[in-house]
Order: structure tokens, then sequence, then C-alpha cells
């Protein structure tokens, strides 16, 4: 068999996913994780979290615990990946410190979403030392398995660059003991939030896995469309609908392709095609209500997971730290 | 009996220690070990010598262990302190990370060494994270011992209260966990180099913790001394002078007050003042010399001392870390 190549991933812990989160990292991991072919380690980015959070990290345990709850509840197999916790694995920081000896400012810097962030975020102190340092932890996460593919979108292209150039320039100093990590591009769905903007938890519009079934009728009934179908008989651009694009993830091409019809040619109107939609979601929340009530009933398999991924982790990002203070001559660790 | 205070003190490892690291440091953390109202730990900042010599780090293991070796040599008793190294305490690393997420970069670009070791270091690359975050690594040294003293001299007092408001920010935060470290003002000897200038590997003027006695003697015969005295008949201003200055360490003070006075009414002569100098040098020589090879010669005793060291470094720090990690509510650690 050839040798398998690794894939590292984190999300940082938010509390219970989204379809947002589902459709648009989530699935991807649980596909990337059945191919024979790669590794899987995907954490919970709590030491990201703080980058931005740090002022209110109160539910930081709990929302960890319902993300991990959603990903099991979702399909992802901790048989099939390593599941873990970014702070439980103490290698991502003694790597985020050394990388950064050899990491010059103008590179974090220039960053886009350094300087875009603080604009977004203003008022909270964005200025940071750790914040800063943002896209060199993401460097040493990937770097600490010697991960060769990085599941990422378009707007994550730079940070994956910089990663690259931070480990030329390590091996440049101590010889090549990293992997210069390559993007795997994966084109999410559009998933849209009740209010016509991405779903995120920031904006408060979101559907969360498995919510109750009156709650998600209620959310899709009451969601904006295309603003400018503004009367039943106007007809709808579907592109510019959420309601459109949760059709393309849950129903059939065929439905999809009534749909998009019905909704260029005014023939079916939104309420509609929101009822259409809704036979396809509500199962679909179901069964995730389903699944997250079974792991919620055996709550001790997800810290089982957990607790054997982050031992996982430790143990191949203890074997990277080796070679690489061996690289850079300095104490064997831990027993040293 | 009262609790004991934390006093925590690094130092890089540059190799075998000389007469300035000695009389600069080493003999004040001798005296503080001996106390018994203080509970000591004293590393090699190995971390620290990768802020500013990223590019040459192959003698760094091969130096860390003369340098112990010279610890030990001096008087440096490891049942009064606990020495370790920095790199084999996770524990720093993680606290650097943590307090880096509430530490302004404005903070550590204001500190006079950031600005003044680029301007002196020009030849090297200095406007790096990681020189960046050097007075925020120190914070992390000391906090993670929750350490209430530091022997520090004048031109260390802007990193400690760097350190202290830092600590300050993390507490507003998380609440109180830690402890801001207060300065232990030690004034330390004058050590000139046998150039004049003060006495620092760097300068290549140095005299080292037991150099042999032929070695010893000739650069002493051949330093520098008051460069106004240039002949043997005119008076010398002992002030200016580095022999003088290794009078004031090695002499009695009888001996002390006769040279400071046949100095400066030129009763006697720079030649004469040196071999007064080596009859109390050379024999302490002798002795560090001796006493380094009996270490030498039962080398697992240092290996010995500092592997305990660094597992007592560790099970300190680890409970600052279990504490830290519980006030910001992140998984708990190791186990988690």
């Amino acid at each position: 068999m050839a040798e398998r190549k690794r894939v590292v991933s984190g999300m940082r812990p938010t509390g219970r996913l989204h379809l947002g989160n589902l459709h648009g990292a989530l699935a991807n991991w649980i596909e990337l994780s059945k191919r024979d072919d790669l590794e899987c380690f995907f954490f919970s980015a709590d030491w990201h979290a703080l980058t931005t959070g740090y002022a209110a990290t109160a539910a930081i345990r709990a929302d960890e615990r319902e993300m991990f709850v959603d990903m099991l509840a979702a399909g992802l197999d901790p048989a099939r990946a390593t599941l873990f916790v970014q702070s439980a694995v103490k290698e991502h920081a003694e790597l985020y410190l050394l990388l950064g000896m050899v990491t010059p400012n103008p590179w974090l810097e220039r960053i886009p979403a350094f300087k875009e962030q603080q604009q977004e975020l203003r008022d909270r102190e964005l200025n940071t030392y750790g914040f800063l340092g943002y896209p060199l932890l993401m460097t040493a996460d990937v770097a600490a398995y010697r991960a060769s593919l990085v599941p990422v979108g378009q707007d994550q292209l730079a940070h994956l660059e910089l990663a690259r150039e931070i480990v030329r320039r390590f091996h440049h100093f101590y010889g090549d003991v990293l992997v210069e990590p390559q993007p795997l591009l994966t084109k999410a769905p559009k998933v849209w939030g009740t209010d016509g903007r991405k779903m995120s938890k920031s904006y408060g519009n979101t559907i969360v896995l498995g919510e109750d079934e009156e709650s998600t009728r209620r959310k899709i009934l009451r969601a904006t469309t295309d603003p400018a179908r503004v009367r039943r008989q106007d007809p709808g651009n579907p592109e510019n609908c959420g309601i459109f694009h949760l059709h393309e993830i849950y129903s059939s091409p065929e439905r999809v392709a009534e749909v998009d019809r019905g909704c260029r040619t005014a023939a079916i109107g939104c309420v509609d095609c929101k009822r259409g939609l809704l036979t396809a979601l509500l199962p679909a929340q179901a069964k995730l209500r389903e699944r997250r009530e079974a792991i919620l009933a055996k709550p001790a398999q997800v810290d089982e997971a957990v607790s054997a991924g982050n031992e996982e982790a430790r143990r191949v990002a203890g074997e990277t730290l080796a070679a690489v203070r061996d690289a850079m001559h300095l104490s064997r660790g831990a027993g040293g």
C-alpha cells in the first residue's frame, strides 16, 4: 500500500454546528475521512478561538463538546479520522514558538485578514501578539503533522502560501524536516442564513444541525428569498435565493431543475418552494436529531473518541517535534 | 515555616562561562540559592538564544552542557536550586502562546531593546515574530512558576514592568491565577574584558572560568588598563581600569585600598598591579579548574541534576498551567 497522505484541518469551537458548518466544511471532512489514500487529523481550534475571542472564553469547553457531538452525529467516524483538541497537544505551541523565530513580522502583517478583521471587529482590541501570529499558529498546526494537504477555500490560499514560505525558510536554516502543505481546494455549496447573508453564528441567522421540526419549519418559512421577487407573480432569480441553494443540497437534481424553472417563470411561489424544501430538509434534520440523541445517551463515547484522538495526535506531532529539535540542535525534550 | 518566595532566572547557553557571567549573575544565583526563604529556579534559556541566534544553532547543546558544568563548578548546588532547560518544559511555550492572546503589540514594540538590538545586530534579520515576542517569553518563563522575585539589573527593569502589565491584563480577563513578579535588584560588580570594554563573548575579550594558568596570566598581563595612564610615572584612575575592578572582586579590602592609592599616586605601575591581581586570581582559577575536572570525571551527575531539575520544573509549571487553563475555560490538558 502506498503511504497515505496526511490531511489536517481545524474548526473553532463555536457550539452547536449549523447547516453552513456542515455543508461548508464538515461534509467535506467526512468525505475525506472515507478515502483510503488519506490519513485525516481534524481538531477543535480552541487556541485559534482565543486570537479573536480572548475576552469571552466562558463557553469554550461546552461549545467544544457540542461541536464534537455534532461532528459524530453528522457521521464523522473517529475510526477513520483522528479527532483532537488543539490545546491538548502542546507540540502546536512549541512549533509555533520555534517557527516564530524565523518568521519576519512583515510576512504576517501583509496577510489581508490581519487588517481586515481589525476593521471588521472594531470593538475588540486585535492588534495583539496572538492575533498577529494567527497564520503562524495555523502553519504550526499543519506542520506538526507534516501534512501534505490542507482542505481550504479560495479565501484561505494566502494563509497556506505563507505556511509554505515559513516552512521553506525553516528548511533553509535547519534542513528539510517538515513538509510544505498544498491546498486541497474544495468547492463548498452556498449556504445562506435566514436573512439572505452567509449563514454565520455571528449574524444570528443559522439553523443548527438537528434543530427541532417546529423551529426549522418556522425559520424556513420566514426566511428571506430573492429580494427582487416582491409579488407572487414576479419571476425570481434562484441564484439570489438562499432557499434555492438549500434545494441544491437537499433536493434531487430533478426537483432542483423544477424549482429553478418554476422560480424564473413565477410558476411556483416562494411559500410552495419552501414547503418543497421542508419535505427534504425535515427528514434530514430528524435523522441528525436522532443521532445526536443516541450520542448524548452515551456521552462517554465522545470523551473516549477525543481522548484517543488527543493521544494519537500527540504521538504523531511528538515525532515531528523530536525531528525539529534535532535539526535545530536543541535539547532532546521531555526526557532531557 | 513561612512559605518560600519563588525566584526564577535564566541564562542563555553561550558555552563556557567567563568571569563576567560568574560575577555578573552566577555568583548572585549561588547566594540566592543559599537562602532558606527562597525557592530558586534557574534555567538555560535556549529558546531565548534563538530569538537573536536562530541562524546559527549548531553549538547550542554543547554550549548548554558547558554552561551547566561551569554552574556546578562555581558552586551552584542542585540540591538548593532547580536547574533546568527552558525547552524541556513545554509549559513555557504554552503560557507564551496564551499570554500573547492578551498582549497588545505596541507594548512589545516600545521595549527599548527591540529597536536597539535591531540597530546593534544589523547583520541579522531581527524584525521577526520571535524577537518581538522575546519579553513575552520572558514573562511566561517567570509566570509559569508564579515567581514573585526576579533578580535583574537596572537595564532589565523595563522588561519586568512589562511582565507585570501582561500579568495584570491576564488577571483582568481571567482572574488572579498568576503572580506579578517584582525585581530583586542586584548590584553586580563591574567586570571588564581584556580590552577595557564590558566582558562579553561577542567582544572576544573574556577570561573563562578555570582558564589555564598560562592563558589567564598572559591575558591579564596584556590587558588594557586606564588608557589615560600612558607612562609609568603618570597617576592613574582605578575607576577606569578593568584590572582594578578585578582586584575589587579577588583581593582583600586592604589590598584594594593599597592598589587604589598606589595607582592614583603612581606609586605602583600597572605590571606590578597585575602581578598582585594574579596572586589572588590564579588560585581562584585553579580551584575552578579542579572542580570542573572533578565534574567532567563524572559527567552523569550533570545529566542527572538537569534531568531531575527538568522534572521538578515541569511539575511546578504544570500546576500553574492547569490553573491557567481552568481560568480560561480551556480543556483540561494532557489527559483531556
